[in-house]
């Protein structure tokens, strides 16, 4: 079998089974895209057009679904999602086979998947994430037969632009529906906020079904996707579980060591110069990252600095932030709690994005490319600043690529919270079990026990040796862990690949094989 | 010459020298699209990239214009426009030669392209409408050589999209702007409200440059044209003169004759059943169209009657009506006058659309089609209840295509408001000089001397007479114009055809000859 090597240094097959011939990752911003935006077929309407259908049966009967075709879906319900059971239920029944999934991540809501799987309904994912059952019987037990495709929220956009990935029929839940099909997000008793990821779908699908519980008389106020390409309305009891779709405001952590990461974090930040007037920024909704926001906060409030944009990923802290004026803008793809949600229907300067405008590197701007600062957390980062939120290092499947690899990119200032160690497992590693952000688009670690610049940003390590704050190579940081845990045993794995990851342009940056 | 005759019994030949071959117009709804929405190269960005060039001159330059291409603009600066022809100038300048223009409209503002005409700079014409100079020189000495392509505001769109008019470069008057080429045309000195034509072309031409004379800080926060379309943003004085762009609101006239016609209009309206609540309404800006709306409204007040929404070109007076809560919703592409442009800027239920949103029936819903009534205006209605509203009764071109085709193809009851003569030229004929707006998809004229209704719409006539409404027919009508008036001679025309108006669907419904 032919191999490449790519520039994270990961051996590669050339040719996937099941993928096709691999375009190996050449650095960030080194694979240019070459052809056109993918087309769609002309549509026509006529006055008196009905969209609205009786069931989704009658949705997937119009537009004509067949065997081996590919649908899409998006995960802005979260745990909460009726949506994608429902329409795969219904597939299902009708003995369609051999479809090509195409999610914006799956939760654990999506569990009966494994059932079409096994039965072949479903013979192909693609995701940004996948965790739980799915992700075990995929990584553990092959149950695909071929690998699993993950992109980044960019890249997601990206491909489905590019016509890589052409979709057939997308399934879009919409909290509020009018009966033309024009959707929003924020509204209803199913609310989950922004909707970025199916604004992508809905331009570049064949067909686009509305699937709601929520129809409001035409045409509705809040227009995130508009019905020019919307083919059928289906009113449902219930989209999704609002206990689980939206909790309350995301809470900042209380646990003692990530608010010491989060305060070290904070102070890099400021040393790096980075925290002044006009300054944007991101940060994810778990462990530390969003306590840096806390700490950040003061700093500005103290200095009377008030940042330009944040984007994301919003949760309620960010709200907060941009109400109390910290801020101008929230630039949103999708809501991570109830308090954001209801701000994006509320706020003018909540801005909803679609995934495209958020992160996709072959569009003319994206929003990840004007960040100044984003903070990132990491299962694993080795000493190349590599990092893996995608698979433990036992090999198996249990988190996401997400928005990192497109952030990352992006930002002048990547910085990464992570505590050292989990379970006694280091986090820092000769060698991450896979690569999903490449280490030349992360400036910094800090940890618990110590903060590593990387070497390539000789700036910031002086702008550090300036205030005062102590750094480490992230080899020492790393000995320093081992001497505390040793060193861990390395998984082993075979030749079988179960997933690919793509970097947001569309080459492979890494493969994950199954665990021997 | 082969010649066809199409459905509206017009002869035409079936190539046109300069346009190309002919798809004979047949019927509002006979002809469907085939084939897939336009391709556009893709395209990549990288953090730090700047868009902001110094001049037109260097967006032209990297935009690498050459002659023979296709540069589109749009008409919301009205009479007070100075990008067009700032940009004009420049290309002149250039040497360039033989280029397409795509406009939405061209105004008095535009004149200096005669000279650019004249000069073989511009060798092809796209617009909704021409008035004037221009239009003298083009109609009456044929100046282009080759005939102007008329087109609806939403055939526009939908041959943008279709890719029968290929856009190399757009050129985009941004009122608000920020560095990335995010815009809006609702806040700055030079607001125009609703920025709907260019919407199309920013998603569908190759190379987009944003011309502001209101550059604002990143993010801008209302958002009309996302600059994943932006290529280059260009910071000039001044985009036109404000007291050109956007008056006062539209006055509602005060001419009796008008008036009359209006509350006429309004009775045959009520008496059709159509003002009920949740009714939907668009009418133009001009004479006695927004007249109907005041009298309307009373009845609405009287019988609290709460309407859906109205679609436009919006105007102060609707504003007002929506304000008030006589409507729901205003679905904008283009507004009227400055209070409608601050009304885009402040009401969340004044939305803006695209033309493609507004009219174009080729996607998947258009709001011309959700129509409930539409109010048009006419230069010559004939016995067929044909519209001509684009060239006078001499053959000269001196008016616009618009959105009539598309609303009155849309609406459920489109009602013509017009005066039986107008400077003793019967406004009735056998036969209009040109057909725009096809009479099977108009339903009722109204003037100051009588009430017409199309016969195939019985359901009209009885739902009239059964209000005691009289109405004569449109024959009956014409006659007791003429008997005043005397029989006008006709206009004799010769073989050279210096305009071709397409029909909202991409066929011919009629041509532009040049009278002898």
């Amino acid at each position: 079998m032919k191999t490449l090597i790519n520039k994270v240094n990961r051996e590669i097959p050339s040719y996937i089974e099941g993928y096709g011939e691999v375009k190996p990752y050449a650095g960030p911003f080194a694979t240019a895209p070459s052809g056109e935006r993918s087309s769609v077929k002309l549509s026509c309407s006529k006055p008196g057009d009905s969209k609205l259908v009786a069931s989704i049966r009658e949705a997937l009967e119009k537009c004509q679904i067949k065997d081996g075709m590919t649908i899409s879906f998006h995960h802005h319900l979260r745990n909460g999602d009726y949506v994608l059971n429902m329409v795969m239920d219904e597939i299902a029944k009708m003995g369609i086979k051999n479809l090509n999934l195409v999610a914006s991540s799956l939760t654990k809501a999506h569990e009966p998947l494994i059932e079409h799987i096994k039965s072949g309904v479903v013979t192909g994912i693609n995701t940004s994430g996948l965790r739980g059952e799915i992700a075990k019987a995929i990584s553990k037990n092959n149950i695909l037969g071929k690998p699993v495709v993950f992109r980044t929220h960019g890249g997601r956009g990206r491909a489905i632009e590019a016509g890589e990935l052409k979709i057939d029929i997308a399934f879009i839940a919409a909290p509020a529906c009018d009966p033309m099909g024009n959707m929003n997000g924020c509204e209803g008793k199913s609310a989950f906020g922004a909707m970025g990821y199916p604004m992508v779908d809905a331009e570049y699908a064949d067909k686009v079904v509305a699937i709601t519980d929520n129809l409001v008389e035409f045409p509705l106020q809040k227009i995130s996707i508009p019905m020019i390409y919307t083919d059928y309305v289906v009113v449902v009891d219930s989209i999704g579980d609002p206990e689980q779709i939206a909790t309350g405001a995301t809470r900042i952590t209380k646990n003692p060591q990530e608010l010491l990461i989060a305060e070290n974090a904070a102070k890099v930040l400021i040393a790096s110069g980075a925290i002044k007037n006009g300054f944007s920024f991101q940060a994810g909704s778990g462990g530390s990252s969003l306590a840096v926001c806390r700490f950040l906060k003061e700093y500005m409030k103290e200095n009377e600095i008030k940042g330009s944009f944040v984007s994301g990923g919003a949760t309620g802290y960010l709200v907060e932030l941009l109400e109390e004026g910290y801020f101008n803008t929230i630039l949103d793809t999708q809501s991570f709690d109830g308090v954001a949600a209801a701000s994006v229907a509320k706020n003018a300067n909540h801005l909803e994005m679609s995934s495209s405008m958020y992160a996709n590197p072959h569009n003319k701007s994206c929003v990840a490319h004007q960040l100044d600062v984003m903070i990132l957390s990491a299962t694993e980062i080795d000493e190349d600043y590599n990092i893996n939120s995608l698979t433990g290092s036992t090999g198996m499947i249990m988190g996401a690529v997400g928005g990192a690899p497109d952030t990352a990119a992006g930002a002048k200032l990547t910085l990464v919270v992570a505590p050292t160690m989990r379970k006694r497992i280091p986090i820092i590693t000769d060698k991450v079990t896979n690569v999903v952000t490449p280490g030349e688009t992360v400036d910094i670690l800090v940890t618990e026990r110590g903060i590593c610049v990387n070497p390539n940003r000789k700036d910031l390590q002086e702008a550090l040796d300036n205030a005062g704050i102590k750094t480490k190579t992230i080899g020492e940081l790393r000995k320093d862990v081992e001497h505390l845990t040793g060193t861990p045993e390395k998984t082993e794995f075979g030749d079988t690949i179960v997933g690919v990851i793509e970097y947001r342009d569309g080459t492979v940056i890494d493969v994950i094989r199954q665990a021997k």
